[in-house]
């Protein structure tokens, strides 16, 4: 018998900086609404789906933490969780944490009866510390956030799911399969996450456009998908957010690595699919049997170091040693 | 100034059990020239060039060494190395490799000048010892071969070819992000591979057809490429060989993910593309800067466990803790 999950990816138009609270939230749960309307179970929002993508700009100090939520759920987003819980459907969703001074990029995913199932810090931070002069917009996740300090813990999803293995990165982490990979070895089957990606290089420069990183995120998350046989929904805040744009390009991808739903617009926008989370055993079982297939005395260099180093060069090349 | 490298991509149609060695010896040659007339300095051929994929019978002991070369290169296999220096090209060709009485599935890639630059030997063997009872056609890789034993050890290009970081993997080893991650850990720019892919379900089973494993295929080749910012170059034997399907398919891949260069058929075929080896910097200096970016505290897992294991489970679910 399939183990049949119907899941939506809520991918939200732009947050702008002066957006109140209150209008942000209600176009979450008009979202949230539509996906319950069409039998969705779990609905996936953006990463950071409270706010404007605040990592754009060198912030005042005093002006950081009225980013960041200082409890999950709070007054300020408990009528998410409330619609959710009267709904009966579950729900992931990205937000700045703040955890006794500290501050993450965090996602949580929250089940049908309003209860928090997992909780997952990111652990990829792009972008840099300092600015970079002369750019108006900037990528400073990594001077806002902590790296995140909880690994990549999977959890299960309840009864009323068919109890799968869950997932969840934010952003950024899509695009490494280390971590793609940690979640694989847990038998991982469904991965939730979230994203807010720049429509132009974020890194400065002018090498890649909308097009081009578009095709990236989906890519990573169909290869990563298929390589650890399990469901992807990955889901943007998407549009020209406070002058600056965003990629859309939300999709619920199969174990196979094919999209099944993709959104086409850069807005509000509710696209759904049935997850067969048994789909995801014959690649499990047979390509992706890893117990039958890794050879992990062969990996060591992912661990015991973090940059490239490139191999020794001989000494004399052999087109010089031939012609000696 | 652009580092570029014309490379083909010579894919070969099926070789017949039948089929005598100088045949397939002249059909590999014809392609050689093919891609020395288009300008190309490297070729590169698949996986098992020189035999029909053997793998998949259960062969009586005293037939299998018959599959393997004893050297590399050996009077049935020098009269391509000699055309290929007397061109001036480069080659990668993947071969049954007899060492000492012991078997490997083993890549060589060559210089323009005839000496061998690297050699690979395949870690992520597929299949089985044993034969699956009443298939008519097997999987066992792991039966013949085997497991590599050399890593994945990265090899710098000569001069002529600027200078490259090299890599090569063997057919499923393109599959598994650990493999793609430790070349791209010693700053691979360019990625070989050959492959002897099923069209049909290699593991058993009706869930896999020709065009979702071409799709398979390529998709991974693609990710990793982008996610290790590389160009990969990954080669198939297609077409009906002894009565079995083998997937085309074969492509050349960017550092964006993005395929330049694919075959149409499932024959004899070459295609060729310009390789600028500096596309590989956007990627390796920004997005995927390993030494900026990467957080091996967290990937553990990878080394330290092969199979996958789930979760504890919770004693009381939350919908049970919440009805109680």
């Amino acid at each position: 018998m399939p183990r049949i999950l119907r899941i939506a990816a809520a991918q939200m138009g732009p947050n702008q900086r002066a957006d109140e609270r209150s209008t942000i939230l209600a176009r979450m749960i008009a979202l949230l609404d539509r996906a319950a309307d069409d039998g969705a179970q779990l609905v996936v929002f953006p990463e950071l789906a409270f706010t404007t993508f605040f990592p754009r700009w060198l912030l005042q100090p005093e002006d950081v933490d009225g980013y960041f939520e200082p409890a999950m759920p709070n007054p300020a987003v408990q009528a998410l969780f409330d619609r959710a819980a009267e709904r009966r459907i579950g729900f992931y969703v990205g937000y700045g944490e703040l955890a006794d001074g500290r501050h993450f990029n965090t996602s949580v995913t929250v089940g049908p009866d309003g209860g928090v199932l997992g909780k997952y810090r990111k652990v990829h931070l792009p972008g840099s510390v300092e600015p970079r002069p002369g750019d108006r917009f900037q990528q400073l996740e990594k001077r806002y956030f902590e790296y995140g300090d909880l690994g990549f813990p999977a959890f299960w999803g309840p009864k009323a799911w068919h109890e799968p293995v869950l997932g969840m990165l934010v952003c950024n982490d899509r695009r490494w399969p280390e971590a793609w990979r940690c979640y694989g070895l847990q038998g991982v089957e469904l991965m939730l996450m979230g994203y807010n990606s720049a429509a132009y290089d974020p890194n400065g420069g002018t090498a890649e456009n909308e097009a081009i990183r578009t095709f990236h995120s989906t890519l990573a998350v169909q290869a990563n998908a298929y390589m650890n046989a399990c469901w992807a929904v990955s889901v943007a805040k998407a549009g020209n957010e406070d002058g600056s744009g965003l990629i859309g390009g939300s999709c619920i991808v199969d174990p196979n690595g094919t999209v099944v739903a993709q959104a086409t617009t850069l807005g509000d926008e509710v696209v759904v699919a049935d997850c067969d989370l048994d789909a995801c055993r014959q690649g499990k079982e047979k390509m992706f049997n890893f117990a039958a297939h890794r050879r992990p005395q062969y990996y060591g260099a992912i661990i015991d170091q973090v940059g490239a180093t490139p191999p020794p060069k001989p000494a004399v090349s052999t087109e010089e040693r031939r012609s000696a």
